[in-house]
């Protein structure tokens, strides 16, 4: 029933991004492609230990002096795991600035710039850029569920897109939104000169591959969204993946896709059958608060989380230490 | 797996109650029973037609002066229905301000004060009661999923009602959060003081009527989050309704409590049974822009949506209409 | 995508309909309508306890000794409760024709004839009245989920409704199928003249409502899958339930329809609060093993289940002891 | 709550391993290992085209000997695209019997011996043995599914797999069951030595993963449960696919498997991605309609399904071809 709604927005979308094509046209400044290849952390946000949920600005530098040892190709913040949803805005925003001065020029920052509001989008996006992030990673929209069709989406993010003046990748991350932004979508925003990529954290392999297959020829990258599947979202032509895991085995969640690309698969597979387990415990088992105790098993600064979420009990903590031990992770 | 965890917080949380509880004695003010009893509006937002998406305080205004003529108890301002996804802080208080300077003293304004993170939501919580809210009611925070066990939510609403000076009403609503608020969870907070009742969406009638029977002796009252189930919510001892349909048709809303109230079962049964397709358009078929458009067909001011969600293409508006017509409703 | 095939069958059934009702019509046989009103218990299938799983006729009868001094309106046997999907179709049959010569001719004897294939459910729908059963129950067929559209749903009950030469009841129970029967569906097939009415399990008040609503002026009774919803069901028009609890408690499920019927709603409401939580107990949580632990406990024979279905550990039987008590009931 | 039962059947499926373990020993027959590596269409089920819907043996073999020029492993007879759910328990072994008959013995036949109740799985298990089959695949049961726990579970498959003369492989389809065999529960059936390997058609890539990593040092394989994420579960030490796309393109999914052992990546990945819309076409979207209308397209006989699966429309069947055709297959 009422399904027609779905098709509505095409046209004006199409619309839109015709102008946008033209202004670029207009000022000679040809789309240099941002290459995305490569393993990234969405990194989680460090708050203060004395239960005030203060951002830790020097925990956050450590910690990326503890990354900065891995060939890492850059960084997400305020992916899910950063913890973006207990932020403000001007957290948000400064989270990045902080990033992004801490880093070299050759480590990419991806920002997370998503709002349930279109304006708010397009807003954030712009601050983003400005505070440095060399593209934004959008995620769906989410609250009325029903209402996030394919229509909506493509007009969605062609806004956001339009205005923002860095590369846009899109994010969908269904555990988390219960909305997963569909291939077909996916396939028309690929289209967009300025929408460079998606990250998937769903875990459809055929999904990742089919998008790969729709968008061969545009200037679209795919990115794993979860060490749990990088291996195989490389085999069918994803460029790398932001990976939970990175936050904790930085090291290891490279070496995975050292050893594809140096064509080691024996290596790379038995490499990616240890990760699976480690990385369930941090995300779809234990979530932020399992995340962040294992980077303080791991030699970086993980800490308290803001509520609602709660601290990881002590016992937990043991079964935690005990899946990574058992992978061979100490 | 690591199910322990969702025990962890409750001695915290009984022992914050018990400050609150000692608190509230020693000012020596007994807790005056609000009185939730009746049928409430989560009123829709109004938007400028001009494509600039503002909040528009006249037709707010006039909205509420039709509503002024039905027997409602009072209003929520910021429900799902109040678009309040989209709204800036700013914006939620000025709405729930302009709303109490606009109707009289003896109805309620309830105050829609959800955030994510628990010292967001204790913060809005306190403007909104500065603004005038007789009461909040917090929608449960989802990001999260998995972590927002029954323990993060006994331990977040218990900081939220110990920190606020209005009495709190729960909100549960799956369709749009994916969480369900337990009725394990609901029977704990029930026994704090300062927790008065909750706002189900759910549908689910007997668990409505398990949270009545579990919580009969506290001071706690059950309301119904849809026209589609108030009659049979009514019977198993709910105390009235917050209603998107009262949006649209305020006093047949209102005319189906007070038959039950007066034994006319077979007009409230066949009244109920005439609604529930018309509330099915409005809510789980077309969402808010079927709401905003049948409230423009019924004398009142829908208006636009704002992005991403969608207008309603005319195809459907026209459907929508013949809903409506169909149940006798013109 | 492919979306259109679920209107394909309209006219085939539509057709098959027509020749079925010429066919009563040349007859002279004027449909008399099955009057369903009141409670029935799904009852469960009792097998020997010596571990040979072998069904136990005595043990049957003994139950239905007991029954027989609540005023219930029938029995169904091979609803879910009944095991069924354990038993051969010889089995099935047996034990419908075991139960019709058990019991007086004003108690009704549905059964449970529903098969994965239209032709199987033809054949044992055959069976089944020759056993004696007053109507079929049958189930909806749901191995391929996407497969049991709309469209392949008409055509299936109608096949069966056309061939059988005793009335025909839908039901729909989600919990155990996965599939859903739409109102939509419902209100086609209401309009068989050999389809009388529908069993619907799944608690959503609102569709029992609408169900109700449009197919009044049809020959078609709505009634409840579960006493826990039965009283609000009632309210909204439904004639009666088939009730998984009325195994253990017949008395006070019925007890609840008659003090409904006999306009004492709030005796009826504090007993539908309490029959909750015992309710769940046997179904949702512990399942037809928890069912029949139950029996035992309360003067009947519950006896062993079938494999792979498990035995109750004692400590969930001392767990379930403690619901009833809790609840009121020894 | 509850949730103790989950692990109360452990000792005894052990008892019962161990007994099973020293009866093998005892006649001394080693047990060897059945090689399970390679492709196989889980065929599907011929029925005449005269509206009978009888099985169709001379289809049958005209099909086989289609399949016997592409370099598969063997045949599943009584998978999900087998529409064994709308056959007797004799059809269901008469199919066997032919396809044995029909095919060398260097080909496998796998045959679908699982039923609902513990003590059928059983008795059909060794009809399927006596009829020829070199090993059964049986699926979960999954009526009952909060009774569906992991320690039901292994129970069921512990008694199947003592019980059979043939090795049994686990098969778990959660799109048709709404059951999905946990990891854990493999990890302790993998330890059977009855008990060779798993069929997973979820398509949760890190499962497989997980699995293999699980299982090592057992005799026990993984085969990817469809040709939409057959190249990543190869990758990551699946040793082959039952994969419905076989039925209709078996040369071509055979090529995958083959362009990966022979170290083509690249070519085999292009291939892959090509794979995934006509194989969704076939199975998520058009289901068992489809896959025989796809047959019908690619010179083999699909022919009509069982009610109350519908015949695919026309329409439908020129977007099918579509799909087919736009991913460069005719």
């Amino acid at each position: 029933m009422f399904a027609a709604r779905r098709l509505v927005i095409a046209a004006h979308a199409q619309h839109k991004s015709f102008n946008f094509l033209l202004k670029k046209l207009h000022v000679s400044a040809p789309l240099s492609k941002l290459d995305l290849n490569g393993v990234y952390p969405p990194i989680s946000t460090p708050f203060t230990s004395d239960g005030k949920e203060q951002m830790d600005f020097d925990k956050l530098e450590s910690n990326l002096n503890v990354y900065s040892k891995s060939p890492l190709r850059g960084y997400l913040v305020q992916g899910s795991n950063g913890e973006y949803v207990y932020l403000s805005p001007e957290e948000r925003v400064e989270m990045v600035r902080r990033v992004r001065r801490a880093v070299p020029a050759d480590r990419l920052v991806l920002a997370g710039s998503g709002c349930e509001a279109t304006g708010d989008t397009v807003r954030l996006t712009a601050q983003m850029a400005e505070a440095g992030a060399d593209a934004v990673v959008v995620v769906t929209p989410c609250y009325y569920k029903s209402g996030m069709t394919d229509a909506a989406m493509v007009a969605h993010y062609t806004a956001v897109a339009d205005a923002s003046s860095v590369p846009v990748v899109l994010y969908s991350v269904p555990a988390n939104t219960g909305v997963d932004l569909s291939a077909a979508a996916v396939a028309r925003l690929a289209q967009h000169p300025n929408i460079v990529g998606i990250k998937d954290s769903a875990g459809d392999i055929s999904k990742l591959a089919l998008m790969v297959h729709q968008t061969k020829g545009e200037n679209f990258q795919v990115l794993a969204g979860s060490a749990s599947f990088l291996l195989p979202a490389l085999l069918v032509g994803c460029v790398g993946g932001i990976c939970a895991l990175a936050n904790v085995l930085p090291a290891e969640v490279c070496q995975l896709q050292a050893l594809f690309e140096a064509g080691r698969l024996e290596e790379a597979a038995a490499l990616q059958r240890r990760l699976v387990a480690p990385n369930a415990a941090v995300t779809r088992q234990l979530g932020v608060p399992g995340l962040k105790a294992a980077m303080d098993d791991h030699g970086l600064y993980g800490g308290p989380v803001r509520a609602p979420l709660l601290p990881l009990p002590d016992a937990e903590r043991q079964r935690l230490r005990q899946v990574f031990a058992d992978a061979g992770f100490q």
